[in-house]
This record gives structure tokens, sequence and C-alpha cells, in this order.
């Protein structure tokens, strides 16, 4: 068993329980029953770190031997099936908290992917993925083409949340203060691009008018 | 080489053989050609075992080491795409194929975890998803909402009957009786709520009229 | 570190180039942004090869632990969003594409499982699974059923590319011409399936008329 650091590892459970709320939320509009909810906040709280903990060869995954990873996304889950106006607000929450969970995830999938020894660029795209694992699961399930390969900056955000983790480990700075810096430029990157709608260039010249 | 004991091998080879039926029959639905039905077959019936083979660690899954799995997964879809129509009876058989492959998986499932060292909690997950895991990628495939996430008692009835096999396994009862009971209890809930139209609760403040 | 042989490694690149490019212009085409072009041409060229390696216990996968994978992507989807009418002929050249990366992935896929120590049908197997695994991914992520599922000899040509590999190997000829065989054999089996609209059969007698 690894030495557990706190921050880490409550960085993780914060992230997947964010993420679980968008799952469930996602679960709830789409008129999943109680049990389709909790599978869908368990898959978007948890497939992220466990795709990222099986391509390093972290077996079995956080997510799978630690319950505490399904007790947040259960929890999660149950929340939002139960309250599901009071977490509706004016303002599309489920793209915050999805905001919030790939700034976090984002952070802690670069620093275990570095722990288990992978090189700077790989590990910087783990933690893309790590961050946007969770999203692409949860809109798969739901038979939709994944918000993070059509909105605002979405990967780009968590590749750049996880770069600075990666870049501060390369100077050799401190780790905490690095995940919190990148989490908060990830996060911000991403409500500014909601707010502003912001948009990364789409290819123009192959299609006619815009399909929508 | 592990000592493979007849009857969790055998249940797990006639679960692999439901579940590929389950999925030819969806695959001839949807105008899959021959190879397309095979691989749905396939994907039916392995990807529950074999995404929980990868997360205990138990490389290269068996579905994949064992020829046998794809065996019965060849020879379900050949039989459902030469005679379709004598498979599909009044009542709807994919359902039927589709719980009794949902009740094999999940306590042999459960029974590989429990094995393998999980704790009790998440071996009950894993046996859960070794039953859905086909399901949902059968569904996925054909790009729809999985059904497991939609219909009546579908997880739960996988939950329950690996419940079943993870708590007779902490009483050390003996393990043959406590997977076959686990099997007819999942295979009853998921049988008695399609017959009767048992549902689980939908949250229903957040949607309007139901999108049907 | 294995020794790599230059010449599957140098297949297996070029395997992902086309790849990539095929699914970038699927994900051109959806119009996601730049960075959803970008997730897409990776998924498309790697997943196959991803999920061979977690399958054989081949950790961490070459496409994640070697930079060159993730490079030849983003360079095949810079080149398709910066130039998509030029790689738009009138003959459909993601299918082309596809042919090419379908050939290369089913030949070293087969040769990868072969030299892990997997029975020779399940290596053909995995070799198919390598070469469709790329397709599988992106069509999923673009929430439609996998072309690999509908259409003209698809798997078929990949299975035929994998298992001359995987004869040649029984029967220990050598092993790059069976590489450049087997490519050729399904390259040559899906551009002539194509051309000349060769379709396997469909099961006929469960739906009506055609769905199209």
């Amino acid at each position: 068993m690894l030495h557990v650091e706190w921050l880490p590892y409550a960085l993780d459970l914060a992230g997947a329980f964010v993420f679980a709320l968008s799952g469930a939320m996602a679960g709830v509009r789409h008129r999943l029953d109680l049990f389709g909810v909790l599978v869908l906040s368990f898959a978007a709280a948890n497939t992220g770190g466990i795709t990222r903990d099986l391509l390093i060869g972290a077996v079995p995954p956080g997510a799978i031997s630690d319950w505490r990873y399904l007790g947040v996304s259960v929890l999660a889950g149950l929340l939002t099936f139960c309250f599901p106006s009071r977490l509706r607000q004016e303002w599309n929450p489920v793209l915050l908290f999805d905001a919030a969970g790939l700034a976090l995830f984002a952070v802690t999938g670069a620093g275990k992917a570095l722990a288990h020894g992978l090189n700077p660029v790989m590990a910087t795209l783990l933690g893309m993925l790590t961050g946007i694992g969770g999203g692409l699961a949860r809109d798969v399930l739901l038979a939709q083409v994944p918000t993070v390969l059509r909105s605002d900056l979405y990967a780009v955000a968590a590749l750049a949340g996880a770069a600075v983790v990666v870049i501060a480990s390369q100077l050799q700075l401190a780790p905490g203060p690095a995940a919190l810096a990148g989490a908060a430029l990830c996060f911000g990157m991403r409500v500014l691009a909601i707010r502003n709608k912001w948009q990364l260039p789409v290819a123009g010249s192959v299609a006619g008018p815009p399909q929508e």
C-alpha cells in the first residue's frame, strides 16, 4: 500500500464527488431510474481515474479497492436524486460541477502518472484523460457526442491544469501549491470560457452551413 | 494456471452463451451483417468479464486466453443469425436471455472478485459490473442509452445476486448452493420486474412532462 | 525494454497516422473544435492498440509510454484540421485511410499478441481487435453505430490479415513478408469491398422492410 498523502487524496475524493453530481444530474435529466442515476454517478466520477490506473498499471485501481470513491459517488447520486431542483440553479450547475471535477482530476491525475514514472508529456496527457474520462463515459452512456469534444476549452483547460503540475514537478517546486494553482487555472479557464462563450476554432471548409 | 472449479466455470460459459444470444439478437434487429452480429455477440458476452478481470489484475482475461468463450459467443451468434425467427417468441426473448446472463455473471463475477482478495463491498459491485458490462457494451455499440440504466430493476437484481454470494462467503457457507441461490434471486427479480413492469422511482421534479 | 524491431514499429506508427487522419476527418465533419478533433485523432489511432496492450498485460501500453504515437496523432489531426478540403477527394478518403489503418494494425496487433504468448486463435482475434478498436472508439465517441459493425467486409478483412500473420508464424515463415502480405490482403479486401459494395449477408427474417 502506498503512503497516501492527504492533499491529492482529498482532492481526488472531492473531484469524484463533483463529477458524480454532474453524472447524476445528467441521469436525472434523461429520466433514468434511481439505480441508473447511481451507475451514472459512479461512471462519471471514476472512469477517468480507473482508466488512468489501468494505463499506468496501478491495479486494482484506487476507485475499485477503496470504498470511499463508491461512497462519495453514491452520496452525490442520492443527493441529486432527492433534491434535483435545489441543485438546478439558473446557471447550468452541471457545467460548474463539471469544471470543478475537471480541475481536481487533471491535477491529481497528472501527479499520479508522474509518481508512476511516466515522462512529462504523457503524464500531462494522462492528467487530461483523468479529467475528461468521466465526462466522456457519462455522455457515451447517454448516447450523446461528449461535451468535451465540442465545448468551450474543455480539454484545453484540463491540459493546462495538468501541465502546471508537471512543470512544477520538473522544476522541483512544492507539489501542494502547484496542484492548487493548476486546479485554479483549469477551473478559471473553463468558467471564463462558459461565461464568455469562448470557443476553439472549428474547421469550416468541409461542411456547408452549420448543422445546428 | 489456476485450478478451475467446474461450477463457476460452467456457469460462466453458460452466461456468456446467453448474453451472446442477447447481443446477437440486438445486432440482427439493427440489421448488422454477419460479422457485425458476431462482434456484438462477443462484446455482449465478454465485456463484463473482461472489464472485471482488467480491474482485478487477472491478465490476460479469461475470455481472451481461453478460446471457449469465443467459441460459445460465435456459436450463439451463428444460431441467432441463422434462426432469428425461432428465437423470437411472443415474449421478448432478448430480455429473458439477458436476465439469465445477468444472473450467471453477477454470481461468478462476485466469486472471482472475492477470490482475488477484494473487500466484500467492492466484490459485490464487481459482480454487478460483470453482469451489466455486457449489456452496457451491447447498447453503447448500437448507440443507444443502455437498457440497464433505464429498465426495471436491472442493476438492482445483479447487485442482489452478487450480494448473496458475497454474504455467503463471509458466513463461510458452501459456495455452490450460494451461487445458485444468488443466480435464482437475480433471475427471479428480473423476470418478475419485466412481467409486472416494476420500476425504480424516477426523479420527477426536474423535467417537465415525460419525453417518451 | 524490448528490442523494438523496425518493421512492426514503423508499420504501427504508420497505422496510427492513417487512423488518426480518419478520426480527425470524422471529427471535422461533426464540427468539433480543434481540441475535439485532436482527441478524436488520438482515440481513433490508439484505442485498438491500447486495448490490446491492456488485454495482454503490456502495461503501460506503447501508445502511452512512447510519445511518438501521440506525435503522429497530433500531426495527423492538425493536418486534417488545417487542410480538410485537400484531404477530401471525390472518393471518400476516410474509408481509404481507414482501410490502410485497419490493415497495418491487424498485422502488428496479431504479431504483438503472438509475441506475448497468446494462442493462435486468440492472437488472430486480438489482431482484428487492434484493427477495429480505433474505428469503434471513433464512432462510439460520435454517438454512431460503428461502421465496423455494418459495412462491407470490415472486420472480416482485419481477421484475414491477422490470420496471415499468425499462420505464417505457425509455419515459421519470415515475419516481415508475412506482415506485408497480411496487410496487403486486408487492404485489398477492404478496398474491393468498398468499390464493389460487397456485403456480408444480413439476417432478413426478423425485421420487416429495411430501415434505410
